[in-house]
C-alpha cells in the first residue's frame, strides 16, 4: 500500500497529503459515520482531479469525491478507504458575464462567495441550501443542492448550463455549455447533477445567473391551529401569488423557540407559523405584500408581521434560523430528515407525526419549505438516565415515518441525497426498476466501480 | 417477416395496423427524411406500449417512439423499419390537482390542452414551444422542448416530477414521482428528458404546474440599426427586468414581413426589432411595461408599441407568427436551424450571416428567443431556372453556419434535437468523450440497440 501512495506523491507532488490530521479531517462530513482514507488529493486544478483519478484506475484504488464536506448523509465517508480527492482548494470565480448571463467557477467556490460576486453586477444565483456561506457548487451540483428560494426558482440543477467532469477512466468530459439553451444529445449535465460523486467527479461549472429582483419583501404569521398555517399556504398559491420562499412551522417547534427566545415573539396560542418571501419589483412587492397579509388574515392567523426593508427582512430569517438553534437548545439530538411530500398532504404529515409522539413519546418536529413540500421533520432522541441517547426507539420512528411518506406519495429525500444515510431506504423508495436503472448507468459510466463505493447501496 | 407481424396483431389485437396509408402516416416528420415501418403499435395505454416492447426485444425489431410525429430533425423516422410505436392516442389528462400543483397526463396529450386545463383552474404550465397545439406532450419531454418564455421559465425538464418510461426490454420504470423536490438517487427523469426516443419510451408524465401571472403584457419596438435591437435585451436585462419572453428580428425578416404585410407596420428603416412579454401581478406589469418602454427609447428605438390587454399582446404574437409566414411567403425553401449564442453573441451573429449572405448571394434570415441566444436561423434555399432548389451551396452554408456557431462557444441546436437532421455535426459539436459517454448509456439501457436506430449517428 505504502507503495502506491509514494508513486501517487512522486506524480502530483505537494497536492497529495498522507498527514494523520489532514486524513482525519476528510473522514466524514456533519452525519455521524467516518472512515479514514489513506490519502489525500487537495486538487488545485482539474489536471490534479484527473491525474489522480488516472492513476487510481490503474491501481484500482477507490476514490471518493469531496467538496465541503458539509453534507448530511456520509456522501464523502471514504468508506473503503483509498484517495479522497477534494476540490476545496479550487476557489477560483473565473468569471461572472452579465452579458451572457453565465458564472464560471471552479467546483470548490462555495456558494455564498458566488451569490455575492453575482450581486456586486446586479446578477442574482439563487439557489440557496441553508448551508451555503459553507457548502461548495461543487457539492451543491453533486447533491442538487436545494434551498427555501426553490419554491419560485428551482434547485441547483435549472441553474447549471456546462460541466467540466473528470470522468472514471480519468478522462476530462466537457459537457452542456455557455448557452441557455442547448438540445445536443442526452442531457449529461443532468445525469451528473445530483449524481453524488458516483458517476465522475465535477471539477467546473458554468452557471446561468439572472438579473437581481430589485427588491424582496416577507412576512410571518401566526395561526392558532396548524391547519391554518397548511391552509394559508395553499390559498397564497390559490391567489395566483408564487413566492419565491414559504417555510412553515409546527407547534412544537414554536413550543421550543418560545423557550429558547422568550416570550412575546410568538402568541401564545400559536400552534402553526408560516414565512413568506417575495420578490420582484419595489412597488409590485409592496403592493403584493398587502394582498398576502390579507388573505392571511382571511384565513385565520392571529398575528401577521410585515418586513418591508432588507433589514427587516433578514429579521425574519434569523427568526427561521433560531427554530434549528431552539430544537438543539432543548438539548435532545435530532435526527433531521429532509422529506418531501406533496403539498396537499401537509396537514396529514403533521398530524401523523403529533401521533406518533402521542404513542411513543418521543418528540416530533416539523418545519421547512412548505411551498414546494420539503418539511424537515426532526425526530428528537430522548436520553436515558445517565444522559446517554436512546436511539433503538427513533431509529424505529425514522423508519415509521419513511414508510408513511413513501405510502402518501412522497419522497425520503428532498435535499440531502442518499448517501449512506437514506441508503437502506433506497430500494424501498424508487422500485426494483430504478435500482436496476442505477446499476446499469453505473456499471457504464464505472466499470471498475471505484467513484465514492458503498453510497446508495449500490 | 409476416409471421411475425401476424403474431403482434394476435398478442395486441386491433391497435396494430399495417395498412398502407396508417404506415404512410407514421414514416416521418416535418422533416424531409421518410421511412415506411412494417407495423404500428398504436398504443392506447401503458401496457400496449410495453406489450409491443416486450415482442420486439424477443424478435430483435427495431422500435421508433413516436409522439405526435411533428418534429423537426427526423427524430421519429423509423429508418430502421420495424416498429413504430405511437402514444398519439393516450390523451387522458388523468388530473389537474392545484392543491399538488401537479398535472398527470398520458403522453400523448397535446400541450395546448394540458395547457388550457390548467388555466381554468388559474394554474400555468408554462412551457410553449410554438407547435403547442400540435405538439405532445411526450414529445415535448423526448425533446426537452423550449419556446419563447423559457428566458423566464426554463424548458420543459424543469416542469417534469415525474415519469413512467416503457424500457429497452419492456419493463416499466416510474421514476420521480409527485413531490417538487426528490433526490432519490440518480436524476432518472432528467436522463429520459430529451433523450429522443433512444432510452426508453415515455408513456405518462407528472408536470409541476404554478399559479397563472394574473396578467401579461408586451411591447414591440423597431430600431434603426440591428445592433441598437440587440443592445436593447441587454439593457433590459440590466436594468433588472426578466421578461417572460425576448424575440428579436433581423433586417432581412422584417422587410421580407414589410413585403408580405404591406407597409404601416414598422418603419420604412427598421433593421432590427424586439417583442418583449413580461406577466404576473397586473400593477407590477403595468408599471414595467412603461419601465421597459423608457429603456427602449433611450437605446435608440424609433418605434414602440405597447400592448397592455389580452387582444394587443396577442396581436403581436400575431405578428410573431407573420415573421415565418413572411419568409415562406417569398417562395423559397428556408433552412431552419435552431441554433443557440451566448447571448453577448447575438450582434455578431446577425453580421455573419449578413457576410455570408453577401458572399454567396443567399438569403439568411435570423429571428428567434433573443433572450437565451435562441436564434432561429433561417438559410433561403435559391431556385435554378426551371424553379428548382439549388440546395449544395446552403447545404454549404449551413455547414459554415455550424462551424461559426461551435466556434462561438454556442450549441447546434436548442430546442429540435439531433435525431436524423444534425447527426452529422453531433460529434464535432460535443467532443470525443460525450460521445463516448453517449454510447456507454445507450449501451447501458438498450443493449439491443432496438430503441429509435440510427439516431445522432450512435
Amino acid at each position: 500500500m505504502k507503495h502506491w501512495i509514494n508513486e501517487l506523491k512522486s506524480q502530483l507532488g505537494d497536492c497529495v497529503s498522507t498527514a494523520p490530521d489532514v486524513l482525519q479531517a476528510h473522514a466524514g462530513d456533519k452525519w455521524h459515520a467516518a472512515a479514514l482514507p489513506q490519502a489525500v488529493v487537495l486538487a488545485e486544478c482539474t489536471e490534479h482531479v484527473a491525474a489522480a483519478m488516472k492513476f487510481a484506475v490503474q491501481h484500482n484504488i477507490p476514490v471518493t469525491a469531496r467538496g465541503a464536506g458539509v453534507g448530511y448523509v456520509g456522501g464523502c465517508v471514504p468508506v473503503k478507504g483509498g484517495i479522497v480527492i477534494s476540490v476545496a482548494r479550487m476557489q477560483r470565480i473565473i468569471e461572472v458575464n452579465a452579458a451572457d448571463g453565465v458564472a464560471v467557477v471552479e467546483a470548490g467556490v462555495l456558494t455564498a462567495d458566488l451569490q455575492e460576486a453575482c450581486l456586486k453586477q446586479g446578477w442574482f444565483y439563487p439557489p440557496d441550501p441553508a448551508s451555503r456561506k459553507e457548502s461548495s457548487i461543487g457539492g451543491n451540483i453533486a447533491t442538487n443542492a436545494g434551498g427555501p428560494r426553490c419554491l419560485k426558482y428551482g434547485v441547483t440543477r435549472a441553474y447549471v448550463l456546462g460541466l467540466q467532469v473528470v470522468l472514471a477512466d480519468g478522462s476530462v468530459l466537457n459537457c452542456g455549455g455557455r448557452t441557455h439553451k442547448n438540445k445536443q444529445g442526452f442531457d449529461l449535465v443532468g445525469l451528473f447533477c445530483g449524481s453524488e460523486g458516483m458517476l465522475g467527479i465535477i471539477t467546473q461549472a458554468t452557471l446561468r445567473i439572472i438579473p437581481a429582483p430589485q427588491a424582496r419583501m416577507a412576512l410571518h404569521a401566526s395561526f392558532p391551529q396548524f391547519a391554518l398555517a397548511a391552509a394559508a399556504v395553499q390559498n397564497i398559491l390559490q391567489g395566483g401569488h408564487l413566492p419565491a420562499a414559504m417555510e412553515i412551522t409546527d407547534a412544537f417547534t414554536l413550543s421550543a423557540a418560545r423557550n429558547h427566545l422568550g416570550p412575546g415573539i410568538f402568541p401564545t396560542d400559536a400552534q402553526g407559523h408560516i414565512i413568506v418571501e417575495i420578490d420582484g419589483r419595489e412597488d409590485a412587492v409592496n403592493a403584493e405584500l398587502t394582498d398576502i397579509e390579507e388573505i392571511l388574515k382571511q384565513t385565520g392567523a392571529s398575528q401577521v408581521v410585515t418586513a418591508r426593508t432588507e433589514t427587516e427582512v433578514e429579521a425574519i430569517w434569523r427568526l427561521r434560523r433560531e427554530f434549528s438553534y431552539s430544537l438543539k437548545a432543548t438539548g435532545l439530538t435530532k435526527l433531521n430528515e429532509d422529506i418531501v411530500i406533496p403539498r396537499s398532504a401537509l396537514v396529514k404529515l403533521v398530524e401523523f407525526c403529533a401521533a406518533m409522539q402521542q404513542e411513543t413519546g418521543i418528540p416530533v418536529a416539523c418545519f421547512g419549505h412548505s411551498g414546494d413540500g420539503n418539511i424537515h421533520t426532526n425526530i428528537m432522541v430522548l436520553k436515558d438516565e445517565e444522559g446517554k441517547d436512546i436511539r433503538p426507539p427513533a431509529d424505529a420512528l425514522v423508519h415509521k415515518l419513511f414508510d408513511w411518506v413513501l405510502a402518501h406519495g412522497g419522497s425520503i429525500t428532498g435535499e440531502h441525497g442518499i448517501g449512506l444515510a437514506k441508503a437502506p431506504w433506497f430500494h424501498q423508495a424508487v422500485g426494483a426498476e430504478a435500482i436496476a436503472v442505477h446499476k446499469a448507468l453505473k456499471a457504464a459510466l464505472d466499470p471498475q466501480g471505484l467513484l465514492n463505493p458503498g453510497k446508495m447501496g449500490l
